[in-house]
């Protein structure tokens, strides 16, 4: 018995909006943030879990009130009960009908349900001695299963469909866990394409870029469209031919203006569109797909739950899925995002970047390869070089591919000086002032 | 000039819990309680804007951090200005990037913002003197075009649609506003029908519901197909043949065992199921809506802005709309969901009950009826019996009707004394212990 003795949480911010990092038409001044808990157990091997919520700045102490509120859930409980079943522990948060008020399932409440589940996610990895991602390619597919919350998803996915896909994964687990040791995962970068930066800053990102390896670069459009056009066209310019640039509106678009912004893009041949319009319209999305063909549309980075993915998905509104590691409730959930995709047969290519989400959600993705999907076809990870160099076990980037990280966890631990160093009421407020 | 120099928050809560008012098959246990805000000004007319969100209990803390992170926009702010142009100030709001990504626009952000907003017209109805609902009713069409956000719904709603609804009620809005002083607004009574309550209570509660003169009665099901069938039973033979029985799931169901199960109670004749599934699930309530006509389905107290319920119109997955006062964002996105209903044709009968939602909502239907829809036509306003003695202005029925309230403001003020004995870390928690 583990009793579960501390459930610490910290509103750390970083002040990027100073260097225009991240910036683009939707969001113009981020402060890259996170919302951050740590829990604690009276084992001897004093391990923790370590998990957070990526916002970007105001609005980082509501998203630490949220989890807070979760304590009750957890300290004085049996943490090796808690971890042994993490399908009831999911539903423990799921069923708190008080705090599901709140959402349900989205927004604030939810996103701090997700870093709880990762962070007890974290603590079990950690006790297993195993990478998140290689402690999930191990579960049994029936395992796998009852982490699955199918509520709302059974028209579409039943208990008994993604046992379909998960048995047909198991031939050829271990040579693909062996791929992903060799190799690693396909990386691409939205750092050139930044709207904040100069076009010289953007030419030279470009080219470092494609010399670093890459798959694929990506620019933030959607601010002007005379802007757009000449940033794609130096993008293009300095990339080798048919080298792939997706660009990215951030949501800034109304559905016929999509449409007509991305047609007059058409030239440069984007990759994708990503997130076009709201991440809530579905229905949307399913007009630009129509609307923007051959160009595909991507999102997901927003969107709230299993339920919003889901309908993406039946109505043809996205051709590539975009799972993020802290948008919904932890690692559960986007076990749930993943089957879906595999039973539509569309590519995830995680969101990362901001605070932490790359050293996150790699987990997912080579999960995914190894145990769900079996291909790493057409996929890539997003990778941001931002903010790194704060967590115990950073992303390694080889050859513009995400090197498959063996230490035990998840990835989501921050160092310790660095959560000390960058608590709101110490350092932010004086870089601010 | 009135400068806002008051931005005061409460964490109010009632222990509705122990009496299982309020109990279905999803919330078992609410304690009713508000996230409340009150603004002040140095203006000498004394008047304060009151607003607030209505939540279950556990997390209300959290919805008052989120009120509170909304401060630096209001205070020292001229309430002149902001008052004078409620258009402009709800994009203040909208557009504090680092706030939005904690939504975008939906969850524990988006009905701070909206409790921001509804304070703001408590305080403008106030200065003019009117009841909410009248001074909608006097805004000109184009006054009210430009209080609306239309971003994201030009694909199905465009200010010239809008302009061309409002327009065509212009003739009569005299005369419906006389109809409304005179006859009320007709309601309809959830009363009866909670699932903590016994089947001698639910009898007694369904004759004496007909007896008030309410329109129709509501039970709350999905909890056991048994005994929903005994309890419509026992309603039906405790209403008068004919007389309109809804029913609710609160969200209960996946969208297959939604169209069993209202089909098995259809003998009953059900007037609507209300929230059968997931709030976000568009295409499952269309495809629910299909399975069970011609039973209606009813949603919208959970749906989180107006993308939702424009999906919701799109796949006509809803045939009664159920607006909610504290949901969305404020009465602002309310405008553009009327307007969505009036654009396709759809019944809206507010989602109230709770803590003073009965107060605020019916500002909204009357509004409606004044300017908007011009029909009273099915449509009816929820009702339930519970804590409206916290309020200023409680709501008054008569003969199963809301009198169109005359009092100025938006209905949204409670007592100084209520505020005080409620607010949470003197009374609730003493209560709870």
């Amino acid at each position: 018995m583990a009793v579960i003795n501390r459930v610490d949480t910290f509103d750390i911010r970083f002040p990027t909006s100073l260097s225009l990092d991240g910036s683009d038409a939707m969001n113009p001044d981020p402060d890259y943030s996170a919302a951050y808990v740590v829990v604690g157990t009276d084992a001897p091997d004093g391990l923790e879990g370590h998990g957070f919520v990526f916002t970007i700045g105001r609005g980082n102490d509501v998203q630490v009130a949220a989890i807070d509120t979760l304590r009750h859930h957890l300290l004085g409980r049996d943490a090796d009960v808690l971890l042994a079943d993490m399908g009831a522990t999911a539903r423990l948060f799921r069923d708190d009908s008080q705090l599901r008020w709140l959402g349900p399932e989205k927004g604030v409440m939810h996103m701090a349900i997700g870093a709880v589940i990762n962070a007890l996610w974290d603590l079990r990895a950690k006790r297993a001695g195993e990478p998140l991602w290689l402690h999930l390619s191990r579960l049994s597919p029936e395992e796998i299963v009852a982490l699955v919350d199918f509520r709302y998803l059974t028209d579409v996915l039943t208990p008994d469909d993604a046992l379909e896909i998960l048995r047909a994964a198991v031939p050829g687990r271990e040579e693909r866990t062996e791929q992903l040791l060799r190799e690693g995962y396909a990386a691409y970068t939205t750092g050139p394409g930044w709207l904040g930066y100069s076009d010289e800053k953007l030419a030279r990102l470009c080219r470092e870029a494609v010399a670093a390896g890459f798959r694929q670069i990506k620019l933030k459009v959607g601010g002007d469209l005379g802007d757009d056009v000449r940033r794609m066209r130096i993008a293009r310019s300095n990339v080798p031919d048919g080298f792939p640039i997706a660009i990215d509106a951030n949501q800034r678009w109304d559905v016929g203006a999509a449409i007509e912004w991305v047609n007059a893009l058409k030239e440069f041949e984007p990759a994708w569109i990503e997130e076009p319009t709201s991440p809530d319209d579905v229905l949307g999305h399913a007009a630009i797909a129509r609307g923007v063909a051959p160009v595909r549309v991507a999102t997901g980075e927003h969107a709230q739950n299993r339920v919003m993915f889901k309908q993406l998905l039946q109505v043809r509104g996205v051709d590539v899925l975009q799972i993020d590691a802290t948008r919904v409730g932890g690692v559960n959930e986007n076990m749930a995002n993943l089957l879906l995709a595999a039973k539509f047969g569309i590519p995830v290519c995680p969101h990362a970047g901001g605070v932490g989400l790359c050293e996150a959600v790699q987990h997912l993705s080579m999960f995914d390869y190894v145990a769900v999907s079996r291909t790493r076809e057409g996929r890539m990870i997003e990778y941001a070089d931002h903010l790194h160099e704060h967590f115990v076990v950073p992303v390694e980037i080889r050859e513009g591919h995400y090197v498959a990280p063996t230490a035990p966890g998840a990835g989501t631990e921050m160092l310790a000086e660095s959560i000390a160093a960058h608590s709101w009421r110490n350092s932010y407020s004086e870089v601010r002032a």
